[in-house]
């Protein structure tokens, strides 16, 4: 990437607590369910920051790829080793910027930790940002593109 | 926030190009629609990350609050002025981390820039992620806190 662009300095705001210690456990591919506990610890100078968040159902939460290094622009993820796809039509954690993305379920709160279900980040990961999750797209209007061909095609296969 | 914490470095993979100039041309607040149409223009050399992004009706986009500086824990929103909320329950652009948020329509695409619909960044808003939206959390589980309370109090008020 060229050299002038404008550059960002991000600081973890706090760290996810998990239970998956490395990679091989973290449930991917088809069917994957996220249904494992854990927490967003943050910095406690932060805290006043969590001010109301305990009204909403669900978070999004901006995190870092910190054990992943590099990015490739085409790649096999585990859910099609067939076929190959573009990092930003993709979920891999090889990405120009490493920023993964998920959503969880708010359990509660105490003081600047929050406990969560749906956590399918590695234990120790950096929390860039927490986001209230206010509604989606209706389901009946997501296409899903290859996901929705390579699971179909899993199916076919039993 | 102390001076021994990670840091990351993000570079923009691309800028967004959009109808609005100013912060004030950009529905905010209850009942805001984002219709508007604009283009994700990706630097060329990332072009092949795209591959097979057309699939996908939908898109998370990551951006950076760019035209905003520092951040506060505790502020008032367009949607609710009378009471202060959590930056991490909150839209606010003044974050720790000044990472945006949104969902966009993926209407086509030339090349390395891709049309999309529903926009609500400032032209030139540099672009971190783009990653496919595959599924979003079903409505009737969805609670939206303050949010809720705030839009059902300016109802009543008509």
């Amino acid at each position: 990437m060229s050299q002038d662009a404008p550059t960002y300095v991000m600081r973890p705001i706090g760290f996810v607590r998990s239970p998956y210690r490395d990679t091989s456990e973290i449930p991917k591919g088809p069917g994957a369910e996220h249904r494992a506990e854990g927490a967003l610890a943050l910095r406690p100078e932060l805290e006043d920051g969590l001010q109301d968040i305990e009204g909403f159902s669900h978070l999004f939460v901006l995190w870092v790829f910190d054990r992943s290094s590099g990015y490739e622009l085409v790649s096999t993820v585990p859910l099609d080793q067939e076929t190959p796809h573009g990092v930003f039509a993709s979920r891999s954690p090889r990405r120009p910027n490493p920023i993964g993305l998920s959503v969880v379920e708010l359990l509660g709160r105490d003081g600047p930790r929050l406990r969560v279900r749906g956590v399918d980040m590695l234990d120790g990961t950096p929390i860039l940002d927490i986001k209230p999750y206010l509604s989606g797209v209706p389901a009946e209007k997501v296409r899903r593109g290859w996901v929705a061909e390579a699971e179909a095609r899993r199916k076919e296969k039993g």
